[in-house]
């Protein structure tokens, strides 16, 4: 059931780690995401949500993709929506991260949508702030609309999570997109796994609320999906791994791979990917399996989503002042 | 005479050469072109035509005019614009192209800008996602919005072009903008000339429909209109031209030179200028025969009937998949 | 008192300088920026007066806080902005400036917000194409609407400007801020004084209507206002100052230096601020005495209203020549 008007109170006013929501909120924002998705699909994708509000895409750290996935949400909104490239900004010339955040608050904008390469970057710009933000990656912390809209697609094909067992394979060690993927999936009652090996797991991984797993054989057991993380190729210079060409034979999914999970079992990359290195190539065109491009459709939804139930509690806050 | 509202179906999906079209086709854009222009010399530029869909100026070759006017046209018909840098994404961390552009599909843009240095590539985009494409220059392939903003121009000046004689001079071997202008300029019924050094005319110059010249004052007589090609002076180090100096010798317009073809003949040049290279600085402010800048301004009012051509297109396809 | 709708036939096609500005100019100004600055503190922030138009920044020089604030003022007013980087275009293909800004103007822009390194720029793009241009900063010579909105700001916090002292502090000579702020100032009738070393003060300083001053106690006396100006660190190795250390001992700002000035004197700065050079940390963040952040808010705000006024105009005069 898809409501056309957005009437649940969202209670929180930002959105910086999974964390902070509960499962009442999550099936809001499914509910609120699939309205959009259809949206989304037809020739009058413009609403007037956040219209009068203006948005700021605050990236630190240059990401195209989804910075170009959070501007086309915003603007189908009714936001006015600016991208402001921090990185070719006042910080080089010898300014601190707090005045520049602060000099943009000062701007009035309604709705942050901030990327960092610090963990709690996201929060530090809402506590100095006060402003609405969306964490949209703070180094290798968060990326809670990934996880969100990673959880999306697969709901959209496999109905509720609970029960579903899923494996998340690859470098944990540096991924945000694990770290709130995790949360997200058990707090949706999923069996999480993860598997990578020891030099890409944190040490603290088998307190994550995942079981552990080295030998991806033995982690696709049974598993509904089965999410590859994105393997940061500079990395491999770090000693991290011994070859590209290693860790594909270990730990990159192909179809034959896939044999030793659920029949029919779904495979999630969140991108840019590395064909040949975390997936093999026929996987991922694989349209049956595959969900790589669904997420990525889902990604605008889920952030029309997130961005209007906390922009609607911005405007409700701000009319509250007044 | 000028239409208010678009009522011909235009019939293509997309625009990747001027092969693709038919003389009735460019009557309708010409006569769209000349009311956008007269709109766009109004300080109530803002239309509705491409309300409610997102334009995504997918630019892997930087070009900040070309992208401008793209910009300047999809705004004004209302449609949401995102600038995709393609330079700075993700196929710098090991991407595909195909898997960036299927990627940018999944967000349901209703039309992408194309502008790629491999010749084919606006084509290929297009198959890959199934989405409107306009071609904004592949390689040395074609660039159909140029040649189109081209002909409207002169036809401004001139009328109709049929039986005018048109002469394109300059490094005809790497231009898009010639590629597309001859088929464009023979659609026309004009009857059209190349003119430049042996290096700088592909070998099959003489089966493009044009005669092909190598003396700059042979092939001006009885010209009604010129086109000097830019002459990218980094290519003069691969040895094509002896010097620039001897290039503006042997190839530059000069009013002088021009006294060779029709009287008041007309000059054009698709821009950036190099001044004292392709044309004389005198001749390119000369605002009686030059069409530089009318050639400006008639690209955001050609890009705009098009646009809205190839948009009105995918709005009604959408609808009907509905 | 502040009105709903423009209405004053504000006279100024252009702003390229205070020079160009009246004090009845100025009063109306300030009194449409005091009503932009309560709209932008409400969650309706959009309004319809440049509807239709279009504002192209046009930024030689990069500069993302003052072409954010600009980009924000212009799409609050409902203009379509768009911003050209033109550090990346044209003028790097060997193209002229006159023939960059030529180009643009053909695209038919209502507003142009210049910001260039060379004195004049500004005046030289708007005489060039006839268009409404606002200087966002032409080299050393002025920057006006940094003039306008820290005039503004202050009268914000001390009712008109008559007869009160404001000192200007730093480096004189470079700075456009000041050129642009001791006009301003003098014209609302305040007192003006620079102080700065010798290396960093202008040879004419002492015909700029201001008393010139070496020593920043002297020139604290009985002061209502500081502004401190950005020292630009890479002039130092240009030899201007000794070290940034000696610098901030005899002219940075700090609680305990401005008890020579009136009791409550305000300190304000153009940004980006080096912490510890021109200003003390803890000065710049106590709320009673700083105005930075009121500042950069009241940016956005006098930027709306430099819009307006002058695209009212630019739509009037092209509405009559239709």
């Amino acid at each position: 059931m898809t409501r056309a008007e957005f009437s649940y109170d969202f209670p929180h006013r930002r959105l910086i780690s999974i964390a902070d929501l509960n499962p009442l909120d999550v099936d809001i924002l499914f509910d609120r995401a699939e309205h959009w998705l259809e949206v989304c699909r037809t020739p009058a994708k413009k609403a007037d949500a956040l219209r009068g509000l203006t948005q700021i895409n605050l990236f630190f750290e240059p990401s195209t993709r989804t910075q170009a996935s959070f501007e086309i949400a915003g603007k189908r909104l009714g936001a006015d929506v600016v991208n402001f490239s921090a990185a070719s900004s006042s910080t080089s010339k010898g300014e601190t991260l707090l005045d520049t955040v602060k000099t943009l608050a000062a701007m009035n904008p309604d709705l942050l949508v901030v990327r960092h390469k610090a963990c709690g970057a996201a929060a530090f710009v809402s506590d100095a702030t006060g402003i609405a933000v969306v964490n949209a990656g703070d180094g290798m912390n968060e990326h809670p609309t990934q996880a969100l809209l990673d959880a999306f697609t697969l709901t959209q094909r496999l109905g509720p999570l609970g029960g579903r067992r899923v494996l998340i394979v690859g470098d944990v060690l540096h991924s945000r997109v694990a770290r709130s993927g995790v949360q997200l999936l058990n707090l949706l009652g999923a069996e999480v796994r993860l598997c990578a090996p020891p030099t890409l797991l944190p040490l603290d991984a088998d307190r994550w609320g995942a079981e552990v797993f080295h030998d991806l054989d033995d982690a696709l057991d049974g598993c509904d999906a089965v999410m590859a993380l994105r393997l940061q190729q500079e990395r491999m210079m770090a000693g991290y791994i011994p070859s590209l060409r290693e860790y594909f034979h270990f730990y990159g999914l192909t179809a034959r791979r896939l044999e030793a999970a659920s029949p029919g079992a779904l495979v999630l990359h969140p991108g840019p990917m590395n064909r040949g290195v975390e997936i093999d190539g026929a996987l991922a065109d694989d349209e049956e399996r595959s969900l790589v491009l669904d997420q990525v459709e889902a990604g605008v939804a889920m952030r029309m989503a997130v961005l209007e139930a906390i922009g609607t509690l911005a405007r409700k806050n701000e009319e509250r002042r007044q």
